[in-house]
């Protein structure tokens, strides 16, 4: 089933992203062509304690929503998804995870991207400080879990990773 | 906490993408670049019959593995997403939904694409003909949900949106 590449393009080579055009080689030997954004990936937290859920909003400009979202960032390059984990939680919402365990990864759109979202829990955790990126503006609340799978099932909550943790949680426990 | 589109500019325009860099100026009044993908969006089936999931197993060029998938295609310009659910359904796997629920909205991956998932949940089917694409190479199994919260678990299902509808699939039921 496997697609053999014939040519690779680099379209556009940016801040977040790199989007490239290449053609393959189909199974049945026909060429078809693959616009492919590659991205460093990402991690993202469940904080979970006396069931509730730390959920951060956050004005997102490619929907020019507030989406609802778990805390989470991108990987520095060569980074750990254990350790942008763990800073991720400390910027955006200033608690520090005691414990954190790994969920799982997620592929967010395989059609066109290979972003690779790793999802963890942190079931303790203490506050510090907040210190967000010049370009970000976060609220975070905790949210009771009853009300969360609400705000699934009712449509507030939109973010795929978010949605993912949770299904997660819930298979898990 | 908006962000005000100050220039956009169209980096390339392909056949399921458009990646678009803008500048922005965000709440604090500094100015910001914002690299967005824009994309059609896409429709994917949930079909659960006698407790049995069914899963495609295709190829993705941009992991490069064979990836475990609900059903799912993009939406045509201008396309309802109920139409483009049954059509793709029917294309990839040769069944017809008799009954199809609405389970609600994703966005994959809210940073930097405005992509929409939409899920559908079909609980009843009839089996007709499949008609792939040209290059599509897809092999349709019909898996335990027991089975399939394992291969969740432990890393066998990675997709994001089959992901959020058996979460989805849980919390309603």
């Amino acid at each position: 089933m496997k697609e053999i590449r014939l040519n690779t393009e680099l379209i556009y080579d940016g801040k977040i992203l790199k989007l490239y055009k290449d053609s393959v080689k189909c199974p049945n030997g026909k060429t078809a062509a693959r616009e492919i954004v590659k991205h460093n990936g990402g991690s993202a937290v469940l904080c979970i304690k006396d069931d509730k859920v730390l959920l951060i909003s956050q004005y997102r400009y490619a929907y020019d929503e507030v989406i609802y979202e778990i805390p989470a960032g991108k990987l520095e390059v060569g980074e750990d998804p254990h350790t942008a984990a763990l800073r991720e939680l400390e910027e955006e919402t200033g608690n520090k995870a005691l414990k954190l365990e790994y969920l799982g990864k997620i592929y967010p759109s395989c059609g066109y991207t290979n972003e690779i979202i790793h999802l963890f829990l942190a079931s303790d955790y203490v506050e510090t400080q907040t210190s967000f990126d010049e370009d970000e503006f976060i609220e975070a609340s905790y949210i009771p879990l009853k009300d969360v799978k609400k705000m699934i099932l009712d449509g507030t909550i939109t973010d795929a990773k978010t949605i993912c943790a949770i299904g997660y949680y819930l298979l898990k426990n």
